[in-house]
């Protein structure tokens, strides 16, 4: 392991937010000033490396210790961040029309401009894939992975999850109180498009009896078993929590609802559909609650403020060390380094058959399998 | 105030639940039994009294020091509840049809077995109205007032709406986070159906942008020239607060959204209306959050348990003082009664020319007038 | 009431900070800056006042929206505060020893020089006192009171104290959990050095068994009696909560403790020397936490955040409407004005025979009298 | 692995309080029953079992659903806990003198008595160790670990932990708020006899200045250099977070604090002590809070309530499988079983020159050395 010369790097965030972001901004800050180096902040994901005069005069700035002296405990990131911002892609406006462009030379241009002798990309697989480009343009990247939704082999956790499953959670723990006072079904939407960890986590934690996740195709049949089933052993109330990429067996589509529901894809999650197709089974009242970006703020959990600050110092101990085109990992108890190639080979999804879920049917949750 | 001999007592708890209820059931019966009196639990509101042997044999029980050790920290009610439970209008299946029937004989027939002196309702206006006709049919009742959504005019405040504006304003808090670093319009629809007091409380105690309540009528103009405003200085990112009772000014009647969402009333509330109205006008993603029953549920904060404790104890004593038709109310700093006849005349709307209105206002709300 | 010529005003914060501060600073900044106003932030109570380089350049600032914009939500006040400057008695090292000034003049001609046209100072009886003084002098100064211990007979409640009983309560809550598992007593020493608010709100809402108040000297006989009592009926833990004020009955002065305690009175409190005097009459491990300044922190309550938000609308209220002299006050439900001198001629203590204290022996809630 | 004929089964808590715990015995229970067999509640660690009429007739009986139905949320042990319940070293009175007796005898008729197939049994290194022992006289023992201070080795996390990190980062979150309103040093004394791993994480994840921990002794010099430093870069305040097993560095046994002070072993911790040896050197108030035994309790976090899931299930399907004298372990992301007596050799301290301590010192914690 070669050691590089190092006085000026970036750092920049990108892609969806999470708790935990700002913890990874102020550890990569804090130690790179111990270590005699000046961090450059970069506004909204890449926006700000492609147009240095982005949103000035207030982003774009050189970071010292005062920059980053309250936001560990903050949600966001004092950065900013965009998932618009592919360089090789970039969304630009002509003629009336919306058209990709690569300006990926501009980007290189400024990192040379502001004398950059490294980057440090905070971003889910979309960023790692555009750090990897950069690499081969010459620019000397290395990754701090960012995903909610916790779909990342490499490794153990990402930041972010834990808040997102506790937000989830707190959020059934009051839907448990109002379920049971009043003989009802209670459905609450999660974040989870292709992977079903919050909604697994979150039902788990939540004692919930139901749990739907694009995993495990669902059935309606063993649902309204599960919560007629309940009824009859003197608990007339239920809880599902669905996440928002759950979907029916192949054998259910009408399932996917209404048509005229069809029509309105960014608004309507699974959990509305799914409630219109349960009442008709159910002699119960079905209460919808979408959690939507809630699941995305708040102020970190410890567990994400000190894997974030663990991130941060490791992406810094990797430029130091020149191990570009690496990106830190927990591999529990420790943070280590994983090719950002390597890693983005390895999602994660629910093992339909795995410990986990079966520890979830031990406890009574069905999942409509 | 003539005393009364009173020895057994019954409690019920009607309508939508609300956080504090067990104190108050707590408070009740703790009190009831220092003065030597027995509480009887009834079940899901009138149902346990309409009939003894009602899910027995867990509910329907003479209430000890054991039932409400542990229940003050809990959301929802120990004794369940109903909103279908008129025994005046009781809805029963005849040859395969709901239809109404009047069963209050069965009820002042069972309270006489019981052998009850007297009955404390706890309820909102419809609970209140039942007990107002149980009144005439010779029961013995006290009122405690309960209606999470703040609008009955002779109390300063009721249990439960403290906790619901809390919930409401943690939500506001975390979306603050995730739409400052995403500039992008975040929508939260909380309960409301005819006042607005949780929406504007929960938008000033957020500092949400835009508040729309049941009370102001919106147009799509003002609230769109906010959000744009914001932009242009320097904000690129809106909190809207939405009560679900919440309706365009008479002019925009087009907004009440396309024919489809027409046909599911129950489910989809005016968040997402408002969200398919708003989104052709602004160049920013709009999401909704649907916080739903969540508003409902929790723990108590210390507010609503303090209230619910006071209601309980001063029930009690409007019991042992005979002010039979009455109904506790906080007159800040005390407790104090009040008949229910006219606690009932006396709803609360948010004024919309009022100071709280004004200081919202002030502090740069919207509210789309 | 005449209206006044203003243009530009002050802010500042004095005596111990309160969740809410910040509310009462930002709605003062935006209600002022809507009325064309200009608003000088002192930092550091009067500090900045009496030196207008105090600690600059980071301090002592015109307000404008952008240093408002995320503080709602903050614990603490952007001000700064102090409880050691009031100019008229300023200390100051002379010589190696403290001696206190006159810099009246000083911050009155700091006044003048700024070309304040009016003041607004946030804080307890201490610096309404001042403000009266600074009143006599020419100075145009309104009114915001702060007391964390809800002192303040003028007012129904001020900010900061729904924040420190939920905190209080809170912590109650959880030593309910484990003092149940273990057979303990479990001492919980809360803020209240004169008043007992805190620790009776708190004690109450938690479900405390012993609450000991200034207001109502106890003696351990009827603790020790509370607390065997509950064991002999099947519940072998108690909780208690101390207000730092509370002190034995006149005839049980030797309860002041061990003579080595006196050593150290600003750091030891009352749950100490209880503890250590409980704890030979009982057969149960007496544990103690000390809850100390987490309660003037955290994130306020919304119903702080409101009330704070009121106070600092209304104060720019009276600055415009000329009611120099005058106190914001909560008269529920409206923010009035009260002159400042009537104020603070009104202390509230806990009523020992009064309608709260006696619902919380109904309760069970024993106060060692 | 041979599996084992097994119809009745025991669970017991013992040791100190843990959140998570309800979650063990909650999946034990429901696992248990889906596998047909029963399973009877101990109460207070072995007490229940050494005498069978223990506290009846509340406690010690036959679990059924209904038992474990709303117990996951919450804090503490439904079955009761006990660290003074070693049957080969139970204390017992005699002639008014308390004296160590073996009756073991009796804790193994009554597990014959009661025809269990095998024990499960919580607890921590104590708690092991009995069962090693009673494992000895031919019971059937499986253990799950509980130890909040997370000194185990053999497991990467054990439930409680995390609850107590987050309940010590919100107290940290609050002094913040406060501290730097007020140029101060709060000081905040965490759990940790021998181990400082709460006091490490909460430190790190609540961006405190100052942490001291058991393993690494502390000296005056650095901590005053390091609350001084951040004075003069405009920083007036510091947090300081200590656990109760810190000690001073050899040279500095003066430190232990004043001769009163040594009177109160039980009562007083390191925080109290260090303030008054830190106050003369600092020109700061020092202020103290204790949080004591609300790291306890509270409502388990979802990681906690999970890992307590996980424990349990798996306990079950050690019993089954026949592995006794195993404990289920947390091996990321898997639950596996290790030998008890391998698992207790194995103390985990936190390294002071590990990559956690030193990312702790990049983000600017001293450590007094």
């Amino acid at each position: 392991m070669t050691s590089t010369k190092i006085e000026r790097i970036g750092i920049m965030t990108g892609g969806g937010d999470c708790p935990g972001l700002n913890a990874v901004i102020r550890a990569v800050v804090l130690k790179s000033l111990k270590l005699g180096w000046k961090v450059f902040g970069i506004e909204d994901a890449t926006e700000g490396l492609i147009d240095l005069d982005y949103r000035s005069p207030f982003g774009n700035r050189w970071l010292g210790p005062e920059h980053v002296d309250q936001i560990l405990t903050k949600g966001g990131t004092i950065l900013g961040t965009s998932n618009r911002s592919d360089p090789f892609r970039y969304v630009v406006e002509q003629d009336g029309k919306k058209v990709e462009t690569d300006v990926s030379d501009r980007l290189v241009a400024n990192y040379k401009k502001l004398e950059l002798d490294a980057l440090i990309s905070v971003g889910g697989d979309g960023s790692m894939k555009i750090a990897q480009q950069l690499g081969e343009l010459g620019l000397r990247v290395v990754g701090v992975p960012k995903t909610i939704d916790q779909d990342l082999g490499a490794t153990d956790y990402t930041f972010g999850f834990n808040t997102a499953v506790q937000t989830a959670t707190n959020a059934i723990d009051r839907l448990q109180d109002t379920a049971a006072s009043h003989d009802r079904v209670m459905m609450l939407e999660v974040m989870g498009r292709n992977a079903g960890w919050i909604a697994l986590f979150a039902a788990m934690a939540g004692g919930a009896h139901v749990c739907l996740i694009p995993e495990i195709p669902y059935r309606i049949g063993p649902i309204v078993e599960a919560i007629k089933g309940r009824r009859k052993s003197g608990a007339p109330f239920s809880i599902v929590v669905v996440a928002e990429g759950a979907k029916p067996h192949e054998g259910e589509q009408s399932l996917a609802g209404p048509q005229e529901l069809g029509a309105m894809p960014k608004l309507f999650g699974a959990a509305f559909k799914l409630a219109a197709a349960l009442e008709p089974h159910l002699k119960l009242d079905v209460r919808v609650t979408v959690l939507g970006h809630i699941q995305r703020g708040g102020s970190p959990t410890q567990f994400d403020r000190i894997l974030g600050t663990r991130f941060g110092a490791a992406a810094v101990d990797a430029v130091a060390a020149g191990k570009f085109g690496h990106m830190v990992a927990l591999r529990t108890p420790t943070i280590e380094l994983v090719p950002i190639d390597e890693a983005l080979a390895n999602e994660r999804r629910v093992d339909p058959v795995g410990q986990l879920v079966q520890t979830a049917k031990d406890v009574d949750i069905c999942f409509g399998d």
